[in-house]
């Protein structure tokens, strides 16, 4: 059978990426008081074992209702505390509600029934609550991590709670679990600083996350001098048949260079200058778990070597919370992470979160002072050029309101493709625009 | 970071697939009594959060052991119950390992010490136990599932306990979470049936999956009228836009030929026998769990239609008692599963598992009466046809003793290609070869 | 810019392969006696420096002519020897055109008139014929090659001119160029027999071979022992680092196997049923000529083993009498031919020649006694997956009028894929369908 | 059978992209008296059809003679006017040629015989000529083109024979025939410019293609407003199923700017900078003739946008003389060619051409001010990114003597990767490493 995706989506949409409600309206609710019907929820029920979220957004006017549940249009009513509501068309089928509010809580029932076996429905009780957004002014929080994961789960408890707006500053420990002391503190693998949970973003919307500083904090990485297989034909993977032995590099922070700590006879005076970024910078998942050398939808270990400070990051919501994880810096990466290793360090980092309410991406994207820049993450560069393709003609389509036949005309004229990953499951390309030729469709 | 197998790979060797010591060396060991030192055991330890379990063979000589830990060999010594070791290359550094048995019981430390920083030791307390083998004849079970799992984790408690040798009976839900009477019992995406533990199967050894019988147990299945995007070109993405409906298919048991159950104009007299299939077969995988859409070394979600009565699937264990899944029924399967959805329904299964103690294999191989069969699962169909055809050269290799230029004059003459998956995140390619042109050669 | 294909079908579609007009339309116009306007003309013209073939299709029905330019509807008038016609719609303009007609050749005028750019239009003189169909019954030719060609090309003069119907015998040289006495005919690099020009078949049309008998002319093959660069991992090429010297090949002609000549230890007793196929069956093609190891829409060097004796290979004409070569003959030869030289020898060959008018196919098909075949050959497996699909997709949609929700029905259910050919530029995959499965369809 | 070049490599190596003799030796030779045996000779003779040209080096040394042939050593004797040669190890078997020297001309025989079939010898006649360098200062050569080809043919006439060093000012005509003042010159599909004959390249040699200028000679371009296959996934292709229209695009060439001439509502204001590029740069090879929309080793229809003034294009010698071919112009074009079509053009060029002898590059290479670029040209953008890293990979080993170590640890912190080209047969990738990170590596 096909991916679970397909007939999740079938069933519960508001697992997935995009919802066909306009992000305009989403954005509007602002914080109500509690034991207004007013705002969005999230619903918590269990179906068969598998937990659920559903996002329920609810405007009163007297006695009736509007809304949608995962984007699907509602209609209700409500009565002091007790709501009924109904939505015709929820995918394969339809979903009948009520529920009893009490202050920020509420608890009730949802009735699916299949189009196709409407002898069949499925009663689904559950508890909800509304979601609240911060009041007072944007926070900064130090962080400093015990614990480091090496998958991005939706399954560990946050180890922090944030507000949309909020900055945290905190370290994270190199791929092979070496922090800036050069102390062990995870089996390797690119474990993972957080979750951080982000009190309003919820599935269907698109998490921010803006890096504000990014830097160096030991004076020394780790890589190999092997090729990955995606990089060699038979040929040079003849050629390269005894490397793969690690390769300790010196960082001069001051200088701003990296080079070899015991240079083979060619690269005595090899050096390049660091660039500091982030592998992975991830969402938790809905379902089983990637593991943190894994990317996708989700971000996770993408290895783009523009993931740098200053940079921001776009990622779709799939889970109450967002569930941020980041993890993985290299002082320096060619394109693509070649060699499997790039120059693997500690990093002292310090970011921004921010979430779009009611709008989401297909798959990551990020932007720079002079880029936006749409990613495409699949199973062979091939499939990644499509999606990256597709993201953007997204992109531009939503932002810049451009028909198909303007999509080509800009996408021909301004593209600049960049393969960004080759050493792990997915392959990884970008699809750049220079934000100064977009600038006049605004 | 590259995929995470890598640095793991350079701890702790006994997670992964292939080891160095020869299989008839270790299908030797017999069960012991309690409290022999002699035998398999698996160590269980904490490394920074992350759980390990390495496989320990001692064989006992007087005061001296010999033996090895993950295939790499070991000197020891033992006195009453005390035993002590030293494994002088384990990878990237060396171990050595203390410990008092008790009974089948073991408790001790293993001290881990890379030779890149021979100042930062690690120290590993464990806990081990001796590997049983059952004493009497193969037992058969009946097994009635009430929970189906979504992933093919090595977290889920085993459903069932068995020894090599013995057989289950038991049923599968369809793809959607529907049994046999139509009851919804899981969420979609694939339900498992299991997961199996079966008592001596250890990382490093193969898993013998016989498929004794496999019959439908419905009188329909659900498919649909689409076609997954590595199938569509531009052109037939454009003719396919308005497809993806869910389409019935009647099962005729009796006559054992599948037919929609409302035709459309010209398919009112199309019928295809039907096959019995199952989608999944699967052991559970150490760190990140694959959902139950996915597929790998670990076997999986593989949807390939030569898995049915009479064949046997052989596949790398990676945990202890492996945790055999299995699920996702299909009564009829285009090669590639072209629709993404097969003819998806419910199964009556019975099956022999067993064990080849350490000898491993690189990705998941089948046999029938007429062909061994070599898989290759990667992210696309040339990767995975290049994977398919890696793994039979190891096949031809291991079990046949061909050289290099032997295996190219075998495969140029006798090859089968097959795409046999292309529905899945992993595309999947099948390299068969008939038995009887491998007769001669044994 | 890209390839040539997309401007030539701006300009003069008649150069591809697929056309708007009903096959049934264009199949009915029989031979007409010379000097009358009815039937099929192919227009010979010069476009700075290019050589064309128009196919003009007229009716006349007192002085109003009916028909088509290219599969484009014409109107005209037919006033004694002279004809004046005018094509409102020739894809980016229109077309006018004049001609006068003596017996079975005309001369005349057409004058082209981009819509873009209507100030400019284009005046090419023309001479023309009248496409004549043979009278009598099929001929067998019995036929001795003395030249070999190593491109698919239009340029070089036909060998031997047949009519639809006819029966060529003949023989082909190894890939070689060796003959069935070892004597060396051709440098190497599959030299092909032909071409042969096939009277009425003209661009659009399908050209039908029907392979009537194949068998080996010589007791020897040569082959090699290493493996092409898409079948192999890095792991894979590291082993086979020292393979690829020639293997020769003992054919025993009676008991119908092969085996070594000098076979290395573990293939002391391998041997292999033949089963003769032709590597190369092409028509010439338009422009740039392929070498004679590529393959594509033409067909060429598909070294695809089911091309065998009872198969029948249909392929698109591209210029007026098709020229078909064939070559290339493997003895036997594993799916993929995956040593990169199969068996290669020398062939003893009969085929039978037929046209179906009007209607043309986007790429190889073939059939045999129990499938359909349709083929996709491009760049990588991936996209060769693709293109077989929507050949076959498109097969069904025209020989069975299948709407596309049943083509995904159907293939869902009765699909199967082989790789054919991964060691040439082109990869080839193969969409099979049981006959019999599509037999209560028609 | 596979590729022609396996068979041809075995029978005549020169014809082939590398030689195994050391480039130093080879750049020694000067230009030599006519009459003297001393330099490189041109063999031309017929091998059962096919032409062929070797390249004999000789060095007398009083009556014996050293040298190459096609890069194999030889020994042999010189008498007067006559000489006798011996080449031991001419790949599968050995060569003896003699030949008679009138000046710069020589005929003889050469006899070849496989090793395999030492009783079969062939014998051919042959002639030659004396390679001559020029002796005068380079000229700068105006040159009007009037007739354009459209395969990259060894089988033109030179319509220019020039010296290494020299330069060449002419135009191209846009992709579609037309030229600066809008005029139809050709049929569309790339219509190239040359062939151009260079006196000293050989066989084996690296053709250097140096632009010096190249300015926009007109102010419009055609382009158009689809997406190329390989760009689009399924639901991309559903979206642009209506495009696929003619646009044209108006060169500001005073302000260096491109806007579309009839800009749709949103594109109002889009305006891009031009940056002039040759999609087309080419030299002949053996063979069947690639059309000019395909590319290869040989360079071709490569449509990369960093191909413009000031850059330098390394190409492998196939044919004496090279053959060198340019058009196919753009204005601008984002990376890939995404639209099939760019902003096609017609332009002003001047370049200058140098050799460097007994060297060659196995793919295009170029060179920028600030980098080194090597291409990958093949069927998927996964192969072209192998073939890139592999053509860098020998780059370093060759030019600055880095161990295959080396070559990793310099890519995985230098390497930028391009996808350059999707929109022909071949993708292509570009690697490209920055020359101030290499300098002090010299």
């Amino acid at each position: 059978m096909r991916k679970l995706a397909l007939l999740l989506l079938v069933l519960f949409p508001c697992l997935f990426k995009t919802t066909n409600v306009q992000a305009e309206v989403l954005q509007t609710p602002a914080t109500e008081p509690a034991g207004s019907v007013n705002g969005r929820w999230v619903l918590s029920a269990d179906f068969y074992g598998t937990p659920l979220d559903l996002v329920l957004r609810l405007q009163r006017d007297g006695e009736k209702l509007a809304g949608d549940l995962d984007g699907s249009k509602l209609e209700g009513t409500a009565q002091g505390n007790a709501i009924h509501f109904c939505v015709a068309q929820y995918r394969a089928g339809k979903v009948e509600g009520s529920g009893t509010i009490q202050g920020a809580a509420m608890t009730g029932t949802v009735i699916y029934t299949e189009s196709s076996s409407p002898e069949h429905p499925t009663t689904l009780p559950f508890t909800a609550k509304l979601v609240q957004q911060r009041s007072g002014p944007p926070q900064r929080h130090e962080f400093v991590p015990t614990t480091f994961y090496r998958q991005f789960s939706a399954g560990y408890s946050p180890v922090l709670t944030v507000s949309a707006g909020d900055t945290i500053h905190t370290t994270t420990v190199d791929a092979g679990g070496k922090d800036e002391k050069g102390a062990t503190r995870s089996m390797g693998g690119n474990p993972e600083t957080g979750p951080f949970y982000v009190e309003s973003a919820l599935p269907g919307d698109t998490l921010v996350v803006h890096i504000v500083r990014l830097r160096l904090n030991r004076d020394w990485a780790i890589s190999d001098d092997s090729i990955v297989d995606r990089g060699m034909d038979s040929d040079l993977a003849v050629k390269m048949k005894d490397s793969g032995k690690d390769v300790r590099w010196h960082l001069d922070i001051q200088r701003g260079v990296a080079t070899p700590e015991k240079p083979s006879e060619h690269l005595a005076r090899y050096s390049v200058p660091v660039k500091p970024m982030l592998g992975c910078v991830a969402v938790a998942t809905r379902g089983a778990a990637p593991g943190t050398g894994d990317s996708g939808y989700y971000g996770g270990n993408m290895d783009f070597n523009e993931i740098i400070e200053g940079a921001t990051v776009y990622l779709p919501v799939s889970v109450p919370g967002a569930l941020l994880y980041v993890g993985d810096g290299h002082a320096v990466e060619g394109d693509g992470e070649l060699t499997g290793n790039a120059l693997e360090t500690s990093m002292d980092v310090e970011f921004t979160v921010d979430v779009i309410s009611g709008k989401s991406v297909p798959e990551p994207r990020v932007e720079s002072a002079t880029h936006i820049m749409a990613m495409g993450l699949n199973g062979s560069i091939d499939d990644a050029f499509r999606e990256a393709t597709s993201n953007m003609a997204q992109w531009l389509t939503d932002d810049y309101k451009l028909t198909p036949s303007e999509v080509a005309q800009v996408l021909g004229t301004s593209a600049e493709y960049k393969v960004s990953e080759v050493a792990d499951r997915n392959a990884g390309v970008v699809l750049k625009i220079r934000k100064e030729l977009l600038q006049p469709l605004k």
